[in-house]
């Protein structure tokens, strides 16, 4: 008679494509987990909206409910995995878990940027585990390496790809010349891209994650409303070309630094576009594929690289903190969270940065010297200027590209905002800033 | 009247560039990591061979001590951190704090390489940490992601540069065309290298690092000893220029996968330069950084980058451990190990690889012929072969470069014992095993 330990039984809330990909994962890796660790881990209960659906798993009669707000309060349920997403009921289910004394993991990005510090706080309060390794950056390992293995590590900087879809359509554009339109249709076709891909090119998706980032990176609370984001939809193939050919690669690029604004230190945390030089480990992470760099005051720079969605690398990041707060709660303890103090965020504005601007003017003489007068006007100083030919298909338009010197994001509205006013300016195109150089 | 925490009082065993790093981190961060975790770390004493040496530190006096067998079982020291490497002491040291019921981190790779297993059970016995991020990779969080994010993970096969030296030295044979030998003289002077490179150059500190991340990454123990290994010695400039013209770079490898032998499950591990296609990430890995590339089965393709050695990256490493270990301690729990049975090791013969082959031969009617014939003979199949131009200059020696499909070791090194035979044949180049394709 061996001796065999009491299965700990999982409620697992929603079952797509990361849940689905969990129970076979747990099914598959059960008797491997219980020879290394001793924990016998079993999804014994499933909560989803429409019973009458094929998921086509081998789960026995009974496992699935359609009472999700009974599941986490069971006495016979040891742990919750919520992956249905959203908001609502999403928040009130893991709150009534977390308060029923049931550790909790999540791959919730959007719940957590706009809800964390409460769910927080309530999961210090139960005294559990709430984990959520799968909210960025999908099966890389990010939020247990920032918060235990760089706990002592003065983190200055990150840098993130994290958002799959504009890095496929990035790099279509890059490496096959394809329109932002085409490479968008062709990521929606391979399923990479909703039909509404707004959350993804706009930044939405990105912002949330960066939030979630900077919250554990510098150990104060900052929502996705703190994010300044922009999106790549106005990105040309003019712009990748001027990019490719002065060494850079363009990328939505998360950023989340600790920056210090007479003698206090702030966190700014961003999305958008940006030259990335080719020479940058970040340069090289190509099609739906997310990676994090971190620079830090000992460790100096590291990147964790690999998947950033889909069902079974979320599913594996799921399944790491399930082991993690199963062998806990045997243990009786939990990981700690220290105290969450609302970042002081430092606006956009206060920004200093290299740019690079697009500006389409009429191809007319004098205009140069207009518009470097408003750059110097405003303390803009241009490094380098670059002008397109003109010709009679473009309308005599020119188009001209600026890469400024470390300058002051509100001295660069200003000057944007003078330059549409100027006569032979047409439109203002892409803004991008350098990082990473 | 604030309720302050009793200090940890934290033993150190060393005190070179690693151990120096450690003392100012701890003295810079021990404000920050008491305000984020409730646990304030002391630097309480610090075990050195010569007490006469000034390291620079700002110490209180009476810290210092040569009596690192007194510390380890000081009642009045909580945690150690072993600093020293090398088997001797550090083994006797180790045991002597674990049995005392000290927590230990330590960054010694040759220790945990040769008696890991003997360590691991004493500090499970002894129901405390035994941590160990800094062996492997310097300040990569690689060992944690592994034991905890991963645990539930299926691994298929680990490939890692971890070597700084040897991928600083291929990177300027690479990249600016340099020799062998002036590639090493470059790296001693920067101090990337030792006087006696062999170390390694031959990969063996490549094998020892293999050795744990093999017994991490599969929950069963292998020694360096288990570890084939082959070192960048005879590499050479031609062998650097054929990668290049083919789309590869020579990296030095270290494997650690899992493969099935006629039903059976085994373990294979070895370090050995290889072709590494440039679109691979591990490609793009430059100087003296270090990556770990692993695949699952469910997370699909993750690398994790940065800096593999280094007072302050490996430093940085320690510290991580260290917080983990307090925290685990102040909660009465540790890190839980499995039982680690020895691997079933794969034997290199039993490899199947594609490889490429250097002969140099006499440039005369019919050696092909004869090459080829003995190739075809032992069941090794040619994919491409190249021959350089040969000349007077080079007293009519022909260099025939080789690249074979699929095939097993065993046939390739029987092949090549008897192409060393065949009279028009002078000598066997570089025998590179192609990796990640």
């Amino acid at each position: 008679m061996t001796n065999q330990p009491t299965p700990l039984r999982v409620g697992l809330l929603g079952c797509g494509n990361v849940g689905s990909a969990l129970v076979t994962l747990v099914a598959e890796q059960r008797a491997e987990i219980l020879l290394r660790t001793g924990l016998d881990l079993e999804i014994a209960r499933i909560a989803v909206r429409d019973l009458s659906v094929d998921r086509g798993l081998d789960v026995a009669p009974g496992v699935f409910t359609d009472d999700a707000a009974a599941l986490v309060v069971d006495p016979d349920i040891d742990l919750v995995v919520e992956l249905i997403g959203g908001i609502e009921p999403a928040r009130a289910l893991i709150l009534s878990a977390l308060s029923a004394g049931k550790p909790v993991v999540t791959g919730n990005k959007a719940l957590l940027a706009d809800h964390g510090a409460e769910l927080f706080t309530e999961a210090e309060a139960a005294e559990v585990d709430l984990l959520f390794e799968a909210a960025v950056a999908g099966g890389i390992p990010l939020i247990r390496p920032l918060r235990e293995s760089l706990l002592g590590e003065p983190i200055q900087r990150v840098l993130g790809i994290v958002n799959g879809t504009t890095n496929y359509i990035l790099t279509q554009m890059t490496e096959n010349g394809a329109s932002y339109a085409d490479a968008l249709a062709d990521a929606q076709a391979l399923g990479y891209a909703e039909a509404d891909p707004t959350a993804d090119v706009e930044g939405f998706d990105a912002g949330a994650k960066a939030a979630i980032i900077a919250t554990i990176a510098f150990g104060a609370s900052v929502t996705a409303a703190d994010v300044h984001h922009e999106g790549i939809s106005g990105i040309t193939a003019a712009d990748i070309d001027y990019a490719t050919r002065h060494g850079y690669v363009i990328k939505l690029i998360a950023v989340a630094e600790q920056v210090e604004t007479e003698g206090v230190t702030k966190v700014a945390v961003r999305v958008h576009p940006a030259l990335v030089p080719t020479s940058h480990p970040l340069a090289s992470v190509r099609d739906s594929f997310n990676a994090v760099f971190i620079e830090g005051g000992a460790v100096g720079e590291l990147m964790l690289y690999g998947r950033g969605a889909g069902g079974e690398p979320t599913a594996s990041a799921v399944f790491g903190d399930l082991i993690d707060a199963a062998s806990n709660l045997r243990a009786g303890t939990h990981a700690r969270f220290g105290p969450l103090p609302p970042a002081d965020i430092s606006p956009i504005a206060d920004l200093r940065s290299a740019y690079s601007l697009t500006l389409h003017v009429n191809d007319e003489p004098g205009v140069l010297g207009k518009v470097a007068t408003t750059f110097g006007e405003n303390d803009v100083s241009i490094k380098s200027m670059e002008q397109a030919s003109a010709s009679e298909e473009t309308g005599n338009e020119a188009q001209l590209i600026f890469v400024t010197h470390l300058a002051s994001e509100r001295d660069v509205r200003t000057t944007l905002d003078q330059l549409r006013l100027l006569d032979p300016v047409r439109s203002v195109g892409a803004v991008l800033r350098v990082v990473g150089s």
